[in-house]
């Protein structure tokens, strides 16, 4: 039986590595993180479970035979939120335990590492699904200039064989939602229909520096005025393109020389686009590269457009969606809904081995990546039921 | 008689102190100053002029009675060219010196100091029409911390007594455009109408950080976009208020947090417009004001505006003005143009308390505040020719 206040009280244990003010601060590799890991490794034992440290600082506990996956990732943001991944890993925990002592079904748990992306994002699976080597993740270095290399070498004599993925039936991730839409709905539980894809690009656009007073409005070549123009032509043009669920975002601008008596010469952008399908992640990607050029080419304005980077949306596995559906429907009728998730998760690299499926709970504010980030304990539990109704685990 | 030889052989002599490439480096107070201001105090003097330090630094070559004031600056920018403020003074001293030769009439010759605002802003020239006290001015702060009154130290006991502006009649100053009119249309004299005035605050638009994944477009709050539909708006409601001469610049933009995957929560920017007439430059301000007020409710955002700062336009003297067209028609007849000022000058505090009036060159490229700024040697003599001739000086 799945035992809610235990969940809890495992919860708040984990809260308490790392813990500053209503938040967390335990990034990969941290002391709190290690900490962290050794007492859930301690607690997968109590379980039953195999406990394993692959080279990455992945964590695993394994049941015997072929098991299905649960879990999500313990590190944390610089400044982070204590549902944030732990969430997931202390359902997974819970529903593991009580399988175990209905006598099945197998179920495993896992802690990525670094899913937060001191070294990179979602790290550790994107090194377990072999999206990237060993070798090429321990050369990746944080802000402060230490590599993954080194930083890993705090796991000592707990690294053992790598796991796996034939091991496992499937991957189920319960994650706090970190968007305002179930909380704005009063709703408990969303089920994840893909995690979208996205592109990114750096964007440049050339005018020509001159001095504000002199310079009459007709003889200028105002960078900034290129990306104002350009930005609301954008808004007007993907109106055809886009769904409600697609996003994208202007979110970082530089101005040059950025001074109040100067008209700007040049200005550099971030422009990042996501949506749930990979089609129309590519006629975005059209129509923000004609309205570039047509911009530029209007305004007399040079354009750099740096490489397009991104990752392909991820389609949620069609028989696990719909066991959460049916347990969803249980556990929280009327008070649940389909939906995509926007952010990128362990799930999304899992998904190239194995059918992988992901559930909501509420974001209150939608906040997330903040000390503020929280979630109601009866939507908490709303998600661990859900989770473990889906697993094949009685509540 | 004018002689541009010694005119043009004077005009390199002065760009020497400081020289770097082919711009200058002489900020108020610099060594460089010091040294160009005494070699000025020499030449004023061979000139038969009487040489008069004030406490700010600004130094006069004086002639006996009521005199027609000529001048400009000779300090420099950071990074200035060899012409800002230089070409007035060299001009002024030219002139003077045939005046002298011929008998009359009075003129007297200035170099303000700290024009370029190394503290503040038309330093010199402003303490002299008693816009701000000497004490006021003591306390500015250079951007290394330097006060004006400890960097004045340097005049040691060149200062004497305070110059009367009654002794003037009026004040002409022969300057570079530093902007891309008189250049582009191929002209070589440009007759202010005006010193245009100028306003500028500071906004800041607040809305919602959020991550860019997950937040759907309907429920941002985003100050970037507020920051660009604004803009755009203005553009528009503009049209009907100001005329070809108008300039309105949003020069220093600063996102927050400004990254790529994040919803910008907040942007702070400077608005700056400016024109020759107070009337306009009052509905240009209400237009922006309402556009402000607007848009932040249509869009939720929060509005924070700075205090307005500015100065008012200045109208040049109508008999000054009519001497420069004369003297203009007879240097270069055709070529030349009533234009506005769309930058400040030391002529815009002198205007305070005698009849002033200015004409320009054209800047090569339009070019200026950089070590580029260049004019071509004709035109430099007939910028000569047409302040000679204007101030009664047979050329």
């Amino acid at each position: 039986m799945i035992d809610a206040s235990r969940f809890l009280a495992d919860l708040h244990q984990l809260r308490s590595f790392g813990a500053t003010g209503t938040g967390v601060v335990r990034p990969a590799f941290s002391p709190p993180d290690i900490l962290a890991r050794d007492w859930l490794a301690a607690r997968m034992q109590d379980a039953g479970l195999s406990v394993q440290f692959d080279a990455m600082g992945n964590l695993f506990g394994l049941a015997e035979g072929k098991s299905l996956l649960l879990g999500s990732h313990s590190d944390t943001q610089p400044t982070g939120g204590w549902l944030d991944g732990a969430l997931g890993v202390i359902a997974a925990l819970e529903v593991a335990r009580a399988a175990r002592a209905a006598g099945g079904p197998a179920i495993s748990v896992v802690s990525f590492q670094d899913e937060e992306g001191r070294f990179g994002g979602t790290t550790g699976s994107a090194v377990w699904t072999e999206m990237m080597t060993v070798a090429e993740a321990d050369a990746v270095a944080d802000t402060d200039g230490v590599t993954l290399a080194e930083a890993r070498q705090v796991l000592g004599d707990r690294v053992g064989p790598d796991v796996d993925p034939a091991r496992f039936t499937g991957f189920i991730e319960l994650h706090i939602e970190q968007g305002p839409t179930l909380d704005a709905a009063g709703e408990q539980i969303g089920l994840v229909t893909d995690i979208v894809g996205y592109r990114e690009m750096m964007v440049t656009f050339s005018g020509q520096q001159n001095h504000a007073g002199t310079t009459p409005m007709a003889l200028r070549r105002d960078a900034f005025q290129g990306l104002s123009a350009f930005n609301s032509r954008l808004n007007d043009r993907l109106r055809n393109v886009v769904t409600p669920q697609s996003v994208w975002t202007i979110g970082h601008v530089q101005v040059a020389p950025n001074a109040a008596s100067i008209v700007p010469g040049q200005v550099r952008f971030s422009m990042q686009w996501r949506d749930g399908s990979a089609d129309r992640l590519g006629r975005m990607e059209a129509v923000i590269t004609e309205t570039l050029a047509e911009v530029a080419a209007e305004m007399g304005l040079g354009l750099d457009q740096g490489a397009v980077l991104g990752l392909e949306p991820v389609a949620m596995d069609p028989t696990l969606r719909t066991r959460l559906e049916a347990a969803a429907e249980a556990v929280a009728p009327g008070r649940w809904r389909s939906m995509q998730s926007g952010a990128l998760h362990d799930a999304t690299n899992v998904a190239r081995l194995m059918p992988v499926a992901m559930l909501f709970v509420p974001s209150i504010g939608g906040i997330s990546h903040a000390f503020e980030e929280d979630t109601a304990e009866v939507d908490l539990v709303a998600g661990l039921q859900v989770l473990a109704h889906a697993a094949g685990v009685h509540t």
